[in-house]
């Protein structure tokens, strides 16, 4: 029974993406613990340790569709044991000769680890897809903006100009640094486990080298050999789930930059719309960022369960299963959050609506005051920067007009301070948008 | 499609009970979303806004088993809207004159907020009978061991006497303010929300008492009314949260105490068994204590969940998305992962082994050592306190026996010093026993 | 040495408070840990444990301009006590007769949780004190602008009018429940600790009953009896702490509307300024509303700390330092930053600028469309709630003048139109301020 | 006014050491931002922008000791700005022709963040540095107890045998994980920041190139360019932060199962001691793992630091106050509890006792139970590995012996189980320690 919302039929599209569906629906996950079984026993096969034709039986098997699920659930529950229900279903349905090879000398988190590891590097891959897509669409932001001016924003007030494509490119920027975050960490994260009881892989230590037999596990699943078991070792889970957090939170703050800067009062940004939205049915009027906002909603969740994984690399002896039985709903849910999180910014980047017109008259709006660092600069080469600062703040304090007040004090002309304003403003922004485009081209040349 | 793991049909039973399904389960959720629907119409009706017909026509049709599910999905997904889809379906299935009187002047909010108040109602509600259960059956465990001496603990190692039953009684106490707690927060949280778009109920400020309608609408659904609207003022939400947390610390701080005293070097609890149950499949003599350790899981788990309740409490404006999605999320699942604890640590406590024997051996077995506080007592005496305790740590230290070390140095008599140590160890802590069981017994005098 | 930058001379301002001072400075904390000890005995005194000369010879000289606090510093690294340095210089200062009757008994933990128990009474009465002035300000707010219109903001866009009385009712309404939660927290977290090495009191299970002690101890000092030792039931610390985390809440909550509406493209309120302060030393025109965002700042410091108090319920045993000192940590510091919040909300409030003119010309701005709730309300009316609802969405999606289309479509008169345009928009959230002005008052109805 | 305990002259060696005062020391801090300013004075003077003469004026009088913090202190007041107070002292104790060019064109987050920069490449090199000097600790003991049997652990409860090897070789392979880490990320934390008003350096925009200067910059101090500005864009900083926490989830791991096995009933680990330390004043004969507690007391502190740092990275528009200010405490605050925990980890682990006749005895203790995975794996190849399982659980639960039991039964012969029994239970345990050292040594090549 469905009993989390994030299941629910009706919201599911919020919390998930088909494409996950096929990693962690109920099936879906089954079926890929079964495989990492089917992996077992061929190798153990390859090694002598089981019938080259049981682990086929076993393969043809192990199939979700030939599995009667209520009894993987029943013989669960009976036994308080994580597998054994699925291990006696699977013998059920396997012929008589093969039903003793499967399942053998592993453990629950050989294979759930191990599924964690095809997790971790599949879904590894399509966050970096995803990441990547994005930088390419926030380039193309960057590059088409780069001159597009636009106050720049401190403290939520407007201040000196930059331009859209400054914005955009460092968010850009954040991106790229994710990407070599997830390429540097793949290796300690996609990795298999095959460990036994506590780790020693004893119940292999007889007639087999237990190395290789993992080792050939490991690539027979497409994962690196771990090295040393990993039971109790979380830091790769962890190490993963704050990969994803930092990809959420880039995500949420450029979905904050856009509830922001879409408000009406400003208007230099908006979310695409579709013909079938409604905003609001109380105000029939409204157009609410609501993806932006689930942005921040799904980095706030992604940050809790993080949050998880970390506190679970703190744990006892050879197998721990405060921490385990943890990670198996934060880990999932961490993936499920930042894929959906990845999907709905793609959306939104790509239909992102730039107001140019908007930010033009923004800037118009508060006028000669958003110019005050250049005057300030101007005036700093006459007057040292201090005696300049002092001397503006007065003036714009008093409400007077720049340049008026300028001229009046006798420290400039009306020519002088008005070039000074109007000098190009977004120069050097400009020129770090080109930077920050080169190195990514460079980094990734494809289209 | 099932994605999260607490959802599976295998492993449900961790991560919720039967009892919480019929709050949580797909089709209990939308059916008491439809229940506040229909109190809505029938509130308007006695108001006069909609017609009575029109509200006996909706409490009629308003039953998920008359709704095309998938057609809410499908309008949900459409419209982007959190209840469109909702609302269409049911239109479908009203008689047209009555297709106009649903949903009027409501809002998304209203109805989740609402549901958000009978869930933190009903499920306060059991979590309060499970705590009182609970409660009994530690208070029961004081009793019975009142004087059971075992060694009390500190930093991880033995030190002086106490009895089991003062530790149980501890966990009573503990307990026993969640009881207050939940009473004191209950007129906060079992209230309703009628709000419309923007908190000032303008929609209903027509021809009917707004305030008044929700008066009635609250009571209609067993509800106190807010007073105010509560759409951006969460703190109801996240103080329900946090007095959840503080229950599953509780639970975890129990569940660890078993974990550690269930050690087989210490054995002086475990867990109750079951015939079925299956340790490990690797290593067949385990007997874990999988209970104890889920405790803690689930503890994990709510903890991250009342922190992202608490962080919702900073929210923008008369409406935020933000927070208010992530408690969808947050809300039912830390009252899922609480109540399945409170099931659990049901169970474990009323089957708790008590190995007293093995109590009285730990004590013995480190002898002389532990009742080091009573012979300090006994030489502060005679000595002054921090003289008692320097002689005392060096003959500790010195490895020789206290009794005929204290002799040779002349500070006492061989038979005063034992009658120090041998002396009742635990009148106190058996007094304050007496004193947590008196006083629940004052505050429940039920059974 | 100095090396957190909250401790720094420099901006201990924004992290502290004079009247924090008082309580958390170093001699001050001393002073209080060493008034406990005076505490201790004197009433050991009385209890006829130690001499009653010596307990007045501890009051006399258990004062920290007579401890050399180097020394202290040295005995409690040499001995790795975090008691034992104090106790061996306060031995050195006091008369010989008293040295040994000084911390008879005691453990760290007596020490420091009484020195929490009060703590917890004295921070919480003055966050209560403070979040009662606030409430008193904004209840000022409330009724000063009962009926100011202004835009009501959902998902960041301005919607139906509220006025900003209501606004501010909503905070008032927050701050109240907060006041009921300090008030019946209360006599949970201000109680003393007197438990001795377990917990069970046994050091002073000798000639005096050791719980009238531990009552009078805790009447000597103003606070109440526990019941049972909570060396290791810490909720009482927790609860505490989640409480202030709450009150940051809402004060993040006030400050970020502020920050908000202080935007100059919205401009409906302003912090107030000081003569003195320099916004942006770059931008010299820049007015930022850095106290605003200083409360966002210091409540995520809040919810940190509130969250490792909240882990420390799951400890081990009879003892467990692990928790206990992250406490020393966590407490202090949630209590320092609530209490700075207080304060800067305090000076915030009571000074802050609304420009109910920049409210009025925000919601002409954007004209008819902010009235599509009432519009909606008039036209159900007479097409039903739904059908008015597709009608009136199209109309604003068409971008057509309400009034006229409308007349066009034949639906109703343009002077309806206008009369659901204009009728009173705030009359209900009016009522809402009078009904939580007058259930502030009736709860506390002095000034 | 030390207001924090981290701060307290007794208690600050449990929460800092003395070579994290020299960074973060009030004194070091100011320095350093000192030092920031004179680098930027001396890269504008080579850039023509300040005469070079006010260059070296500034290097001579930007000292700590030439200030007067309280006049600093004042100004910050004053201003309710986070760097003016300091600006206006420094040209107070300037030489007149020096008062203009000494922080020109830079704004806080240029010295604060550039500061950062130095802090995450200092610390971060002290960092590894310690876990460096900690995996040669911890692979010395792990070659040392290669073959040292103890009782693998696993749910709490003692089961297969491992090796004490390879336990610690596993802590190595996490620890060599974590240089990983610190070596990848170092490029993008080791950056200073040269950013102006906005991030587009526009002050610098004039006669110079802006962004020649910010490479020379960052030269200057030994840093990276960071490419653009990040004053926003916070990944960097929360990386740092995520890498810390997982040093200390390492930690915590390794104290935790320090303090369990050196619980007196299992007695297989012990801390150091020194002569001097006192376990329990109340307790003399109690030797508490105080050291192990601290560093699981330390890595909660870190999280909820790492925490804040991740929440950090949702920030608005060009600056923002809300997450800087936060980060000014707990990125320093992360530094300082990981820099603690190592050198607490390295004194521990340098003088970890191993009692491997302890663990002998525990493994004998348990006696046949503990080699049924063993047994197990011999039956299994005679009965099918679920059959033997079934068979060997039966003989487990009816507390037989495994030997009788299993020749009664007829399976095997009693030297067969014996044989099973007593096979060298470490041999793949103990090569994946070799392949852990040897692993370290190749990356490693050093001592």
């Amino acid at each position: 029974m469905v009993t989390r919302l994030t299941d629910s039929p009706v919201y599911a599209h919020l919390w998930s993406t088909p494409e996950l569906e096929e990693v962690f629906g109920e099936t879906a996950r089954w079926q890929a613990w079964l495989d990492v079984l089917v992996a077992l026993a061929r190798v153990q096969a390859r090694h002598g340790l089981v019938p080259p034709e049981a682990a086929e039986q076993i393969a043809a098997s192990a199939r979700t569709e030939h599995l009667d699920m209520d009894r993987v659930a029943a013989g669960t529950r009976v036994t308080s044991h994580s597998t054994l229900g699925l291990i006696r279903e699977l013998q059920r349905v396997l012929p008589e000769s093969a039903r003793e090879h499967v399942y053998v000398g592993a453990t629950v988190q050989d294979v759930s680890d191990t599924w964690f590891g095809l997790v971790m590097r599949d879904v590894g891959d399509l966050v970096r897809r995803d990441v990547r897509a994005l930088e390419a669409t926030v380039l193309g932001l960057a590059e088409a903006h780069r001159d597009t001016p636009m106050a720049g924003r401190t403290h939520g007030q407007p201040g000196a100009p930059i331009t859209f494509g400054f914005k955009a490119a460092s968010w850009a920027d954040e991106l790229r640094r994710h990407l070599d975050r997830l390429d540097e960490g793949r290796p300690r994260w996609a990795v298999g486990q095959l460990a036994g009881a506590v780790g020693a892989l004893a119940f292999h230590d007889t007639d087999v080298d237990p190395l290789d037999l993992r080792r050939d596990f490991c690539t027979e699943l497409g994962l690196g050999d771990p090295g040393a078991s990993w039971l109790t070792s979380r830091d790769r889970v962890a190490e993963f789930g704050q990969v994803l957090a930092l990809v959420g939170g880039t995500l949420a703050r450029i979905g904050g930059e856009i509830y922001e800067l879409a408000r009406p009062e400003i208007g230099e940004l908006a979310e695409p719309t579709t013909a079938t939205a409604v905003g609001s049915i109380t105000m029939p009027h409204k157009r609410n960022p609501e993806v932006s906002e689930h942005l921040d909603t799904l980095a706030r969740l992604a940050r809790a369960a993080a949050g998880v994984l970390l506190e679970g690399t703190v744990v006892s002896h050879e197998r721990d299963g405060r921490g385990w039985k943890a990670e198996w709903v934060a880990l999932p849910e961490i993936c499920l959050l930042t894929g959906t999180a990845l999907g709905l910014a793609r959306t939104l980047l790509d239909g992102l609506e730039v107001h140019a017109d908007a930010m033009v008259a923004n800037l118009d709006r508060f006028g000669d005051r958003l110019t005050s660092e250049r005057v300030l600069a101007g005036l700093s080469g006459r007057l040292g920067k201090h005696a300049a600062q002092d001397l503006l703040q007065g003036v714009l304090a008093s409400g007077e007009g720049v340049v008026d007040a300028l001229v009046t004090r006798g420290v400039a002309s009306a020519d002088e301070v008005r070039g000074w304003m109007t000098r190009d403003a977004g120069t050097t922004a400009a020129r770090m948008v080109d930077d920050v485009v080169s190195r990514a081209r460079g980094r990734e040349p494809g289209p």
